[in-house]
């Protein structure tokens, strides 16, 4: 997946931004519940860390439930954006309500649960649901797109919503072809966390130390003692 | 005061963005009250349709209280960006909780109505009075970025605040003096809004016309009209 | 539309209320848009000021966004009342949850702004739309109170409705008739607006100065410069 | 108490407005607590039945924590105010947010239990302790004219109160002199009531009988078997 | 219908746990209205008192809108659970969102404000209405396992609920039925009430005199007085 | 720390509840950012899935910020409880606003956080800090409860607090101590975990599988695949 979204982002980025996107090694192949989630927080964190070391300016967790995100801004002075959080407020600044396409339907809580974390439960208007596991994302481009199309069609004339979210990382480069059919604003999750990412680094901003995000105190004694 | 936005967001801007900062003619010399507000926005209006005409691709509207915002997106379909509304949402994604540094006493009820607009009361941490009116942010800088750093500082330490935003477009250029001071993050909200802009255009997005910001149909039977 | 108006509010107030009943001089024949409504403030304002001068003890904004209330506010010290806001603050102290009959379908995001600002965001069953202009209001009058009696049927069936309130300052005479029809309680708001001015007067109070209605110290300077 | 609520109301009722203002037999001599309530509401609730029965037009219950309020609505069909309700949807329409000087300590949680359910907790300034038992309201006036002011002042300027409610019965005749001392809307919470009441009356209106009000099916079944 | 709780509370109680169900003498057969409550509250609040005599250690009052529940602390030290409340909360600890399956549409104001006051609206999927009047919970019990099994499905389908609550005393015994028939958790709130009960009394805990449940300071006094 | 809490435990257990208190292999030595829960999580996923084999009835996870919590329900049909969570509501059952003695300042955000995806943020009154690092929780255990005690009082006299939790499962035990001293109920989020515990399988209660915690489908294919 790491192909469409490399290609992907590179068609947005600025010019001079200079674009890694891996895989972390051994991680799921697709994050679907919390236990996916939690195989591949630690070697994304390796990769974090490393990326800081490498003096890369900021990372981009490219997978819509932001797993990791707090431990791994913990870990590094460097920005980190999780792409949900990102495309959310993105969402929100552009119109009133939003949907968000989700994949499974036993992830709508999972939506709204960060909806409410980040302030937007509010603002959130559905959850609509795609009942499509995320591997299949990449298989069969059109028909993915008609689905989205089609449930994203709903979510505006039901339920008052008046921007898109693709919520998926894998579904995100449709953005532009939904938003072309269906006449409203359609957030791929990557691009807005890329742009968020790039906002960052030009205003000289990254997340605070001051207290969700801060420095674990024991980290290099811990380290030894592992 | 438009020659220091102009200064300061040239710094912040991407290479090729092209910018004008202008004054809407016959507005107050500062928007301070809900008056100010409603005399500042019809010249304001203009500008935004002009722009829209001249071949802009996105409007900042450089008031910290976001006046006429909602009827300046349903005038044009050009992104048209407010100072307030962008500086919270960047705010909320890179800290758990943040303040607001407030000119006046009576406009902390103000920020409080935005940020529930916004959804992010609850990540409001508190309103700081600085007790300094508008005009006088342009004079004796050092007296006022001590000012900042003193009222910063507290929010920092008896409110919880994580990231600071300073609540008025003629302050933001102090925002890294700021930062440097206090260890954390400092957002000016015309950088946060210029670089939103930045964003909306490079992803072809702008705010959604499905709702909240209708064109409106008696338009242009109604200049007529008029 | 001033005659429907004045006639109505004529049969609901106390004996000894005088009344005068106008329309801004200049502002759009509608307030159908956030625009509509920038161009009725400067010259309902300057109605306010005069009320005030000419020894008038309330003024009631006879159009349900409540255009320039806190502008309004600032500028006098006698009680300014928006119809929306009594409307829904009188519904919310007679049923559980109340329904907003809304004229058009890009106005219902509108409607949740101000139910959340006024803390009434729970109580609001819905905002079922009319897909009536605001001018087609006063034409068919036997047209509109079956839409109105058949949206609002639904509204208590489908929705939880207790109380109904009728939208839009052009509607409200119809009240009584459709509460006839209906049996809950339905809520003209210029007759809400009205009797909630009645008793700010009897009872020597009006909006509070020491905050968001301050009254702005530039003020008397400033007109001159202007 | 009643002579002094009666003489109080008479002052700001409607010249038409014929007032009776009676104790219930039996009931405590104060309500400072759920207990009290109870005792309270069944002499209540056969006053009230009887004052529809002798063709009054509304009831008052002039207790501040609004006892038995849902059961009065639900025996009879004219209009029933409780003033602690009426008093704070006053106060939210004429200010920002508002503070209930409140009797005794253990009172604080009672008043944010009924802001929530009012939908006003984010209006809810500050619940200031008088430390003041409701019987002793009576005595020493001149002392608790002092305590109000005292406590009063300190809530507008801590706690940004731009509006005060005295949070009993037996203080709102104080109400007018606070004011004036103050410079802050003082909300009297009977005379909030008795106004609502008459502006019901005037508007043919009556809490909804389509939902939390409902008259109980069983009543008259009932009340031949106890 | 207190066999039939005393049945059902004996198979779930500790073996070591005590068990005396009693109805109020003088109380309405059912609990369907605020009068209803108010009826029921001063027999019960004698009983929880003479409960607290006896030496019991705990109190559970079995009528599902938890009437006198703060009265009744107020009096005693012993804990006194209110089984909506227990329910409630133990439902929200084992999903994201529960349904309450109501027995007359006309409660449904009364479980959304109770859910509100318990903090947990956000967690109310819906309160689907049974049509079902309290006492004719107790006649044909298989036409009414299959009227919850019905009502609850739907919930499950098209309201998000994880988890059914049966919102009525009279139903709790059916709630393994329900459970086993439907394949999600199904709580019977006498049974939670009871089980916080003995958890209350094997810690040491009961609700808290600081405030909300303060003994009331008049009350030796007063019951002289009465 | 795994010694105190099983001697702890034990001292509440009902008489038939069989205990086992294990230390995840491998894990940090203390849970103090969310790093070290992304460390703490792979073994204790691996303890929870094989008590599940071994035939436990329930696993309580007793660090405080409730780690890996949705993981662990995903994984198992058996109850999982977090003892967070669990002290939380517990708390809000028995007052109506409740402190968390918070271990560290960089903690507070996560205690509300948590206290908003339960429901709870209005119930919070405060999160003192106790600057106390988790390690130290078990050395000179005198000066903690005098620390507790002192941390405790303030909360209860300048927050409101009725109700306190102690926010770390090393300082569980010393609960009854401080709620000797303090007069106010004293919440062991050990206890309460196991509590309720106890309570589902009473109940045959356990998690819902019907949304947030659903099994993941892709597991057995992948655990394979790992």
């Amino acid at each position: 997946m790491s192909d469409v979204i490399r290609e992907q982002l590179r068609a947005v980025a600025r010019p001079d931004t200079e674009l890694e996107v891996v895989n972390p090694a051994g991680a799921p192949p697709a994050i679907e519940s919390a236990l996916d989630e939690t195989r591949a927080i630690p070697p994304m964190l390796d990769l974090v860390r490393a990326a800081e070391d490498r003096g890369f300016d900021a990372v981009v967790i490219a997978c819509f439930t932001d797993p990791g995100l707090e431990a791994a801004r913990e870990q590094v002075s460097i920005p980190v954006i999780g792409i949900q959080d990102a495309a959310m407020h993105l969402a929100a600044q552009i119109g009133h309500r939003f949907s968000v396409l989700t994949t499974l339907r036993h992830r709508v809580p999972v939506r709204h649960r960060a909806a409410l974390l980040a302030g937007l439960e509010r603002r959130l208007a559905s959850c609509p649901v795609l009942n499509l596991p995320v591997l299949e994302t990449v298989a069969d481009r059109e028909r993915v797109v008609e689905l989205l199309i089609r449930t994203g069609r709903r979510a505006i004339e039901e339920d008052g919503a008046e921007v898109l979210i693709l919520g998926c990382a894998g579904l995100g480069d449709l953005a532009p072809r939904v938003q072309r059919e269906l006449g409203v604003p359609v957030v791929d999750p990557n691009a807005a966390a890329l742009k968020l990412a790039e906002t960052l680094v030009d205003l000289g901003l990254a997340h605070s130390k001051a207290g969700l995000y801060a420095t674990p105190v024991r980290e290099s004694a811990h380290v030894v003692a592992v």
